[in-house]
């Protein structure tokens, strides 16, 4: 256990970016939120999922919804503690420990304000080891827990509690009234025992998100090449370099879907990359080949200041840097690769490793 | 208190199909529910409101969705029943009488399956004296009683729980799942008191249903004119005769909308009526001026065999008679023109009473 106070929370944001590989929202109002919890009820306890007691009951505080519309309609921070509460009273137990859900640029740090909130510690662990467009894809499902029941709350008072089937009904009936309440809301889900959690959570991705973070902050700060430096933490793959030449995107449903356009420069002066996201980057391809395919993570950086850049914010002309990582083994397994892989998207193409994909270019610039 | 055996339902069925004013379901459905339900479990008690104890619980249990859809997708029964058992889990505390929501084809019948079953007496009453698009177009929302909690059960086996801020809220989440589950699903709404229903409800709906009922079943059964029988009982206006000349019809999340154009037969032989619905018919036009606006009822009837239609079986080229109803008194005050009147369903119309629009043509044939 080790304490988690606001200058941490500024890493965890940057980091957890990058690990939103394009979605997971922006996390400007995370960051607001958990540093105005954490001045006010104290930093919050970081724990190892080690220290759970195997009963204790773990639950994933979360935003949900389109994050175009996360970056425009204001949490009040309020939605998270009533999500929180109202897991508590339906399941009549407390709740011993939150998990994110995903680490993303919004949801690898919201956690952190109802954990102060609710003096609760934080598990250094998720169920994604990254982001994911939808509700089901997380390992947690790859090892049966279920999502439900999941409470939610909007920021006008409602609430609503869902015992779904399955996971994926419980994407698509939260999904539903979530466009309903304006596109955003808060979620409690899959809540789940610390045996489950030692089982089932990609671990130490706090302190990960944290350290690609400082990796980048550090280096800016000592005048080192901050993405130099995120490469050699992330143990990522440069796959582009080149200018935002064009973007398509629209908010479908609780998604942004779209495809953006790089034109190369330097080493890739002849090259084009195209990016397609649905919240995240899913498929990035150069001159038309594969040369990344989720679950492996897609990380858009930009060139001058070193920032990861979700889909929604994408700008033309702006200057970028393309990484590829390794998703988490979990998602590499032939289950992982069902639930998070291409085919899932509707894409034609198997699922290839990343390595695989780029074995003869390893230091492409 | 007096039983309800599978023959009443017969009765209450069809009355209730008037009264659904071209909504609520077909009755076909709930009547084969609610015959299996008590040729099972026995005859249900039908109590009048005053039989309540003040701090009785009393739920409406409805099924919800688009008529069209109601019709198609068959229910097995146990939705009901789960939409009940989550009503009494959620609150902790035994529901004591069903109340219907509405009169309607579907729902007027498919609360005595819940109630056999689950061995609760029927109040003799329901929330609207007929039947209405939305979930909160009641009388009850007049009185100011919550929808919620509002519990959903679908046949697949997903069972949710609302807590909205208001009644319209309700409407707007517990629809978009419903269209999401395929577009119909059972649920509990509108828990309260004995004494709230007391007060706010329609009573002595059931049985003006199975007056109406008997008087089109036992007129046809004696030879008598069942239309006729009918219109004395109802105290209706016969607001057109003639032929259905079109009929424009879709399904629009979980309603269905549309036109439906009669071309005049005898005296009316020079004029044309149009009837627009959304799942209940709204307004009545008689060669383009209003004849009947909810929340007055309009009853579309077969000429041959005395049916009522319902807007999703509307076929080319029947012989219909339409009939005017008065409205519950308290669907006339300010309030009840306000949440469901013509203005309510986007209409420039004020809203005029059936017996004022039709002073000078109260035997038109």
């Amino acid at each position: 256990m080790r304490k988690i106070s606001t200058k941490d929370i500024e890493y965890i944001a940057m980091g957890s970016t990058v690990l939103g590989t394009g979605g997971g929202g922006d996390p400007y109002i995370g960051k607001l939120l958990a540093n105005e919890a954490i001045n006010k009820y104290g930093d919050v306890s970081l724990i190892d999922a080690k220290e759970l007691k195997d009963d204790a009951l773990v639950v994933s505080i979360a935003a949900f919804g389109a994050p175009m519309i996360l970056v425009e309609k204001l949490f009040s921070g309020e939605e998270f503690k009533r999500a929180f509460d109202m897991m508590e009273a339906y399941l009549g137990k407390k709740i011993e420990a939150i998990i994110p859900a995903e680490a993303g640029g919004l949801n690898g740090v919201i956690p952190f304000a109802v954990a102060a909130r609710k003096k609760v510690p934080l598990v250094d662990a998720d169920g994604m080891g990254r982001a994911f467009p939808r509700l089901e894809m997380t390992t947690f499902t790859l090892h049966g827990i279920p999502v439900s029941p999941i409470t939610q709350a909007d920021e006008k008072g409602n609430k609503n509690v869902y015992h779904t089937i399955d996971n994926t009904w419980g994407e698509t009936l939260v999904g539903a009234t979530t466009i309903q309440m304006g596109g955003s809301c808060a979620i409690g889900c899959y809540p789940m025992s610390g045996a489950q959690v030692k089982i089932a959570a990609v671990h130490g991705i706090v302190t990960y998100a944290e350290t690609l973070g400082k990796a980048i902050i550090d280096a800016k700060a000592k005048n080192q090449n901050p993405i130099d430096s995120l490469i050699e933490k992330a143990a990522a793959i440069k796959l582009f370099t080149g200018k935002i030449s064009n973007v398509t995107l629209k908010t479908e449903g609780r998604w942004n879907k779209g495809v953006c356009e790089i034109s190369g420069l330097e080493k890739n002066i002849d090259s084009q990359m195209t990016l397609d996201f649905q919240n995240e980057f899913l498929m990035a391809k150069k001159d038309g080949k594969p040369v990344a395919i989720t679950p492996d993570l897609i990380v858009l950086i930009d060139a001058e200041n070193a920032q990861p850049i979700t889909a929604e914010s994408i700008q033309y002309g702006t200057r970028v840097i393309v990484l590829g990582m390794k998703a988490n083994a979990q998602w590499r397994t032939p289950e992982g690769i069902e639930l998070g892989g291409p085919k899932k998207f509707g894409y034609q193409e198997n699922y290839i490793t990343i390595e695989e994909l780029n074995k003869n270019n390893r230091d492409v610039l």
